[in-house]
């Protein structure tokens, strides 16, 4: 009997790669899911070609979809990203928050994953570190579940319910990162940062940066990228 | 003070246009959304833009998504679209749905609406003449506007709650036709055809022509497209 499919969101990130590799350790047929969405820099999605391939995609996607049409983060317009110590909190959603965004992501994985008969998605939605974004908390991912139960042939013709797996959504990221050390992910091949170098490099000053790197010195593990040395 | 904004979902169809007028009707500053999905055919584009016009849409985007990447419906796919009596009931989905479409039309929507400040979304569902389609269904409706009222910094944070609204879900066409009428809708602009001949004329012989047909019938009210002579 062949593997069941799982539709997995891969953004290139470290988040995404530990998630893939958790669908994979669950037996599942790995069919990944990345968007080019007008972000500002296209690493990410050279980061996640080459996490999809190292962990045995059967398929890899990568749908151009445009959010700059309405605007409305760092990620995707001409707004500063913040670098340093910029405070995030559960009362204070972060400028490089993306309208929407999770909600559209989710919307192509459900039409793929009906179009391939799967009953699951994931995706590595962190409640924890970046608590700041309401699409990364449970009771958002829980209403999204019951939604999409209603939404499509498979799951109201077919009794197909579908299952949105977030194995990451209660981890801190040193804990994401001390799992996916043992499910053999190699971190060298994501990359997180929100405003890379020309050469690809992570800048080592963003908020991304920032919580990647107290996550691998959290863990004791030493980060396999590359960072700028600090500026005095 | 200035109208409220609302977004709409605008096909270039009968039904939306319909939708699109009643959100004029009661006050809303129209900002017009439609897809370039990889129809095949582009006629309701041309038909949505004439429409947007007539009804004096502030802003009118069309946002390209490429669902053909996934495959799964005749109205993507090179699936043959059925003409003629084909019995369509709301225990048969017909083979023109297209997976997850509105949950990713509405997604759209609701990232263009937090962007805008706006908290009312209107799209054309009708659960009567299409029930075949689990998401046009009035459950499913209620599913997505509590799921989206998580999803947003919004609703979330800034307790702006969305409302969807479905102004024709318990419509029959007929009635739709009628209230659009009311509304001093001009159904010369609209297109409802799935296989519309190439000078953009209606087939006549689609499910869509059939419904739309015995709708103005029903009115006594003449379509103002031409359809072709029926072929004996």
């Amino acid at each position: 009997m062949s593997s069941p499919k799982a539709v997995v969101l891969l953004s290139g990130g470290l988040d995404s790669c530990t998630v893939a590799a958790c669908a994979r350790r669950e037996g599942f047929d790995i069919h990944a899911l990345s968007f080019d969405y007008g972000q500002r820099h296209s690493i990410e999605l050279e980061s996640a070609r080459r996490v999809a391939r190292s962990l045995g995609a059967s398929r890899h996607e990568i749908v151009t979809i445009d959010l700059r049409a309405f605007g409305g983060s760092a990620l995707t317009d001409e707004i500063e990203v913040p670098q340093g110590d910029v405070p995030t909190s559960a009362d204070e959603i972060p400028v490089t928050y993306v309208p929407a965004r999770n909600t559209i992501f989710m919307s192509f994985a459900l039409a793929w994953a009906e179009v391939l008969e799967s009953q699951d998605i994931f995706i590595g939605v962190n409640a924890v570190d970046y608590s700041g974004y309401p699409d990364c908390r449970p009771e958002y991912i829980a209403a999204y579940q019951e939604m999409a139960n209603f939404a499509t042939k498979a799951a109201t013709q077919d009794q197909r319910k579908l299952k949105i797996h977030t194995p990451l959504i209660d981890l801190s990221k040193a804990e994401i990162i001390r799992l996916g050390l043992e499910l053999g992910v190699d971190y060298g091949l994501t990359s997180s940062c929100y405003a890379p170098c020309d050469d690809g490099a992570p800048c080592g000053r963003c908020d991304s940066c920032h919580i990647r790197m107290a996550g691998f010195s959290a863990v004791g593990a030493e980060d396999p990228l590359s960072y700028p040395e600090p500026q005095t």
